[in-house]
């Protein structure tokens, strides 16, 4: 076991402005605490708002940023006080890395809505520091946000999962949508739409992907093993499957009328919006009182949830479909990644890339 | 018992036209089936819904149009069949006499939700004739349709409760909100928001009338029993009540923003719309990911809840807050009604009323 108490210097791949262009940057980590485990980096899945936040999107940039949360790594150190890693692990680290662990949401094991949770990086850390991400060697995590990857999961496709994956299990976990037989709608095929169709299948769920065209009607059924398919403007379509869904996971990241989904849920069924979008959604209350329907959405995932859903992967064999790339490639990624050019996320293969300039 | 086989000549109160003023009309009950309950009609209560169906504010009205759909009555005949309820029972019924009885919702016990309900008034029954309400000397009910008002209620204040106060149990049942120490927000204060804070407090519930100006200070706090009011202007205040309330029971029927009610809201809180509103509501959809939080809407409720509601009424000692007027007072109580200048339901006396021309 090495020392914990100097600062390691790493090199990982950084946006220095809202061009969003990634290159080598050298940083030091944190000095490390007791409870503090040192990963190296295996693999790193790129998401959506790896995009949004490398370019300045949300307005709360800053630079030098190490995008990257769906982290796999193996444990190189660990603190005096860690009791649930040892060397040679293979773990994950997700989108927060820190908590106040004292208000309602923490102490309810719902870190994830913690008003003072750390982002995994664009944060601040506790000792002051920038926090960096996954796109590096390594990266030191407290032991509470880090899970283990079952021997089950191979690290490439773990990687996703700790984003996109907890991003849809979390909310079917909560919402009780894990009974086998239900039926789920699907709006939106990129990385975290893929793993609904994915979770819902593995649940025993008839699977519907909804989209405003027939373009990926292929995909869908064929590769991602949807039972049904749906092209929003077919009103003929769309009136036969009215009050036929038990629930939609929507993954649409723009301005969509909620009307034609509304209408496709059954009594006190749920529509789970899980993108960010600028502008205001808008329905009318009719449409949600007839029928006791549900607007929600969720955020991420719980550290507990993230073991479960790792847990479920293995036993049901669910695994993310991805394109693994090595860093050098990662602008390029990004920007097929911004015209939806991926089926269904890139992973970088960091241990496996030349990191250095 | 009289005979069930023929038609009985009624008078009511019908709106002619979408002037919606009402006048005494004659009219022939249904022939009764083995399964019918004639009623002759006690009290009826007035809901802003018979104000927007006597002046066609749906598009969807016919006349002649008998209001009324909060209606305690003593049974004078009952069918061959009837089980339930017997000559000089005490019974309510309330906005729907009909469901498909094979549907889902119907099998679940929410008849409410059937695509095929049968309203109290501005429908056609089975045999074709069209349903009309309260405001009149009798009606004859499907058994199913039709409740026990329980001895310890007063007949007109037990009115109210079948719309308005079925209105705000149901989703706190159905949602789950029946536990004491929960915190609760009231958005209007009418006829159904004057129920929903007796029922909170009922049930042992904080309960924070929220309001646009603070003209209702003193009758929410001080009539109503409500432990806090807030005037959704006041931004220290709508600041210092972020993250606290478990669910808000919207009545509200115009537009208005949701962020400032979303943001009151805990963690997996509920705003529970109970207003038809025209006009599309608007949210972004981090107002409700982040915080898991839920907006929904919910529809009168079953008959099974009906029952229930009465007994938890009965139990608790709530009663609603009414003014009892003759029905020659009817079309004066609408145009109250419209300004709002009621505390807070009008409930017709029918039985103690002449409704002869």
């Amino acid at each position: 076991m090495g020392s914990l108490k100097t600062e390691k210097t790493v090199t990982g791949w950084a946006a220095r402005d809202s061009s969003g262009i990634l290159s080598p940057y050298s940083y030091t980590l944190r000095k490390t605490g007791p409870e503090d485990v040192v990963i190296k980096v295996l693999f790193c899945g790129v998401c959506h708002t790896d995009l949004h936040q490398t370019k300045n999107d949300l307005g709360m940039s800053k630079y030098p940023m190490v995008p990257g949360h769906e982290v796999v790594g193996e444990v190189v150190e660990v603190g005096a006080e860690v009791s649930k890693f040892e060397v040679a692990d293979t773990v994950g680290a997700g989108v927060i890395v820190g908590c106040c662990r004292e208000c309602a949401p923490c102490k309810a094991d719902t870190e994830q809505y913690c008003s003072r949770k750390i982002w995994s990086y664009n944060d601040v850390y506790t000792d002051g520091k920038p926090t960096q991400g996954g796109f590096a060697s390594a990266m030191v995590v407290d032991q509470k946000f880090l899970v283990k990857i079952p021997p089950g999961l191979a690290p490439e496709q773990a990687a996703p999962l700790l984003c996109a994956g907890l991003t849809v299990y979390s909310p079917m976990k909560h919402f009780g949508l894990m009974e086998t037989g239900l039926s789920a709608g699907v709006l939106g095929l990129g990385g975290v739409g893929h793993m609904g169709v994915k979770f819902a299948k593995a649940m025993g769920h008839h699977v519907t992907v909804i989209s405003s065209s027939d373009k990926k009607r292929a995909e869908a059924v064929h590769h991602l093993g949807a039972d049904s398919y749906l092209v929003s403007s077919d009103e003929a379509g769309m009136a036969a499957a009215a009050d036929t869904l038990d629930y939609i996971i929507d993954t649409v990241p723009a301005f969509h009328p909620l009307e034609p989904y509304l209408s496709l849920l059954k009594l006190n069924g749920k529509l789970i919006l899980l993108g960010v979008i600028n502008q205001p959604l808008q329905f009318l209350t009719p449409m949600v009182m007839l029928g006791r329907k549900s607007i929600t959405g969720s955020f991420i995932g719980s550290m507990q949830e993230t073991r479960e859903m790792l847990e479920f992967c293995e036993a049901k064999g669910v695994t993310s479909m991805i394109e693994v790339v090595k860093m050098d490639y990662a602008n390029e990624a990004f920007k097929r990644l911004e015209r939806n050019d991926v089926r269904y996320r890139f992973v970088i293969d960091v241990a496996g890339s030349n990191l250095d300039p």
